[in-house]
């Protein structure tokens, strides 16, 4: 398995903005059944897999046709899938999920012949696969212990590998979800190395998304490039909206009567990255900017966990400064 | 042009429920376009059509190759889709927007030749294309004045060839919006010859969907049947609960914190048909009864009018007891 | 009665903002009726009366008691009371809803008496009384049909003395609800003299709210300033958020999920007046503009109608650059 | 401090209902502080503490008037109140939130002397302080895990001093949190010494309230009534709607689009106690069973956080079979 620091290598093509569809190889984890598969079988029906082919290209007429032309080939049935052109931006996006009995690699082969002949990026993957997921925070335990308690209770198909922080108080919270944690600081004369740091854990861990779980931290544009179309951050407040310091504060000074989150891939402009996921929360005149932080970390657990679920499911696919997210 | 009444007549395979997907002939209104059409142009580039089609059938490997290998020899560029294949029911359902060049008639023949093939239902339809609609209502003005007001501002995409009462009350309203208004009062006695009025309305206008938008009279199952699955109603309640007479006072005695609407498709089985669409409003204990019902009217006209447009773009199709909509 | 532009001349304490509580005279309007009531009458229990009562006032112990005495000594009984000491801006705020047989002049006189005390701003009003509202507009129908229905259907106290606008489309509707119509078109050099126009008709119709309905022209800091408290806005996005022109094309650019409104107070500062309500609406990656513009005019018709309801009915009090609203 | 169970002891005028107020005595944890406060000090300005006052009576004029003259007697100034008279039930409810330098048994004094004269069922606590809580689940984790977190991350006003299942599963989760685990397993013969065992526990343990966090057996009668009043239980469901077993296969097969959850107080009628809070999560008709029921735990934590803490800041007062709840 290739870490996301690999997936600049390859494309014929490339895409106009980070995004989330990478071909990936044979999942050698499988191993023995993998080349039991390629073995003569007692059984007359070979073993069904699930996958989910998320794809983007330039729009034309035949795309459709010509992607479920080799899924048929294949013997892929198709059991859900969804497609949009864009109009604005003049590309094509299509998520399918297909069961079928074709060994995986011959698939794949027909689809990276494919994706020759129509510029295209697309991801083969199995359904349901755990991500491998580093996530980062600071001290704000909300969102981490979300996303560790969806992870475990089988919901959110992440297998989080690592958890970086800047400070070491989330430590016992990774323990008890046995997640290793690493504390890096970071302060203005460590900043490059503790970078260097975390890109060695991307490289080592094998580390395909990750997430800033509130980690208040600016990454580094190099940083941002390297893992460009696989970081996601959540924002404590709507976008663009209260930019700055204290944004609760300033949102209690205005009077406002929701208030939200977003969550959206990072990119070199900060807070500007494609938008994956909002939502809001109602506050009144009598909640106090404590009590609007706390609601404010209600719609951020909430926000962050479905956009990484819906990544880590290739559900959301970049269309220049925006997704596409077929839920 | 026929009109739901018709319909009845010619499918080869009898879908499982109440189905929106229908074969549409020629719009013949258009009349000397469409003539035009067939004659030499000189245009090199024929006018593009902007198509929907929705189909059903039982789930089989191959329906998006076969289905999307029929629009590219016609010319089709797909600028938006949508597949479902429903493991209950084994059935599978697309939805698929084509803008092609080709004439309609000759796509139309071909996909009737699929259909046969896969024991498929089919509609073909205009993309936007107003579907004839007559709104049947009682006193309640809530639910027709935000149907005529979405119509009129061009969102909503029905043609509202005619408003049904069993009052009087609400002609006023029918006239400001230029739609005939038709008094059919009911009594047990004339209940027969009302509906007998209606079913000739149906018929004359070449109604294609009528919406119930708070008729307060309960339709025969004659009629139910007769004109199944192109029948939709607002429920003034979640689905199933408060059953009977004043929900809304039953809902203010068990002092719940929420009121729902849902809207469905009218079968023999009063308020068990199909689900389209269901939303809630929030109350409080200091709503009272007539509160509520405010509240209540608010979010049945929000719930209706979703399913209304949902149902004129052919955006749901019945799957058994259940609908698949694809918003 | 005396309409809003005469309200500026009273007050001994001046609120920190635009303020909603204003002292109401007898309301001459019901003629007989008062009359009647100050003779002699055959029945032992006079008539009860349901009141509203606002206020505001610097915050210090004492206040609900000596409110709730002056009510007491009147043979008020209290049904619905919400009270709120703002920290942040020392202010206190209290509605009460209160059932009471004693002639109103003679409350009225012990509240002025009270409110000389605690430099106290208050509003004493009949619970329910449809208040005098122009609505302006220019060309979109969706908020004007929207607070016409409404109060048709008896549900939001306001009774609209006018529709004034810029352009004649809306005439048609207005009459529909036999409200009286006033085109009064501006241009760069008619500006000065429509503003003129306006505020005779505030003065002549005895106004005392003026609700812009998505009224595309800017009201002079002068207007703004009369009319101050007393004039609602309804923003077509959240506040802050993409300022300028075309607010949907710019959220469509960015991607965003969910669109939003704002009703708020006008002031002389442009769409920075106190939040009296917000909320939001989802949308995709399938929506265009045009789309989001339609589920955007049913979030502003929805917060617009909430924000009129609540300010008719003495909920939207003023506190610096905030609102306390008691729903 | 006493315990629920003590409860049931004192009142001189039973409520209607199972309610929440109940007199506190002086909060003897404090020690130290508290006979400090009874010696002479340096300060002039005696400590302010924060105080909330939970009443209700039968509704007649003047309680307001009372209520606030006994906490201007004492030097109390409102921060935050509000008040509901029921006209369907006769009853009037009052909280309110009071800053007062007096000493509270004082306070405390004059209440008790006035509650007397109105038949009126007061609770006076300190704002803020957590309320001892035993929490009952048996293997799903979502709820208790989504209650201890919001309590260790300060922002839930609860003191959580057991946690009792009926399977061990949970036992790493509460040890986590530091809270202790009490595996009380239930089987038909075994119940009554469980439930003996549960009971003691809420003796022992001090407990003011039990919150079934998913707790999958019935609690006996009398259970439910020793502890009326005090017990809170979230359902996987609207109520009233898909009563029985396997309620998300119920509404998955009914197709529905939205799913819900109710908090309400446990009585000795099953799921018809007084609703406290309702919420919805939508889902479409690609959800399955599987991931109805993740989206249902979702609302059902997030309904059931909100109960307690309204219950534990004294917000929820019962009015017969409703609640009056002042968030």
């Amino acid at each position: 398995m290739r870490s996301i620091l690999t997936s600049s290598i390859s494309p014929v093509w490339h895409p106009p903005a980070p995004c989330t569809v990478r071909t990936r190889p044979l999942d050698t984890r499988a191993g023995p059944g993998q080349i039991a598969s390629t073995l003569p079988q007692v059984s007359t029906e070979p073993p069904t897999q699930h996958l989910v082919l998320a794809l983007s290209c330039p729009d034309r007429p035949g795309i459709v046709h010509a992607v479920s032309g080799v899924l048929a080939e294949h013997g892929g049935n198709i059991t859900e899938s969804q497609q949009f052109g864009d109009p604005s931006t003049g590309l094509f996006f299509m998520r399918v999920q297909v069961e079928t009995a074709a060994p995986r690699h011959e698939l794949e082969g027909a689809l990276t012949s494919l994706a020759h002949d129509f510029a295209m990026e697309f991801a083969l993957d199995e359904v349901g696969r755990p991500v491998r997921t580093l996530i980062m925070a600071s001290k704000d335990a909300h969102c981490l212990s979300d996303l560790l308690f969806r992870q475990r209770s089988q919901r959110l198909p992440i297998d989080p590998v690592g958890v970086v922080a800047n400070h070491p108080d989330l430590e016992p919270l990774a323990e008890f979800y046995g997640v290793p944690f690493h504390h890096i600081p970071v302060t203005q004369e460590s900043k490059p190395a503790a970078e260097a740091e975390l890109l060695g854990l991307v490289r080592d861990l094998d580390v395909e998304l990750v997430v800033l779980a509130r980690y208040m931290q600016i990454l580094s544009d190099t940083v941002c490039t390297e893992l460009a179309g696989n970081v996601i951050n959540i924002h404590h407040s709507f976008l663009p909206s209260f930019k700055g310091a204290r944004p609760y504060a300033q949102a209690h000074g205005r009077g406002v009567k929701l208030i939200g989150a977003t969550a959206h891939y990072v990119t070199a402009d900060l807070d500007e990255g494609p938008i994956i996921e909002q939502d809001v929360e109602r506050v009144t005149h009598a909640d106090d900017v404590a009590e609007m932080v706390a609601r404010g970390q209600d719609v951020e657990r909430r926000v962050l966990a479905r956009a990484v679920r819906w990544h880590a499911e290739h559900r959301v696919l970049v269309d220049g400064q925006r997704t596409v997210v077929f839920p």
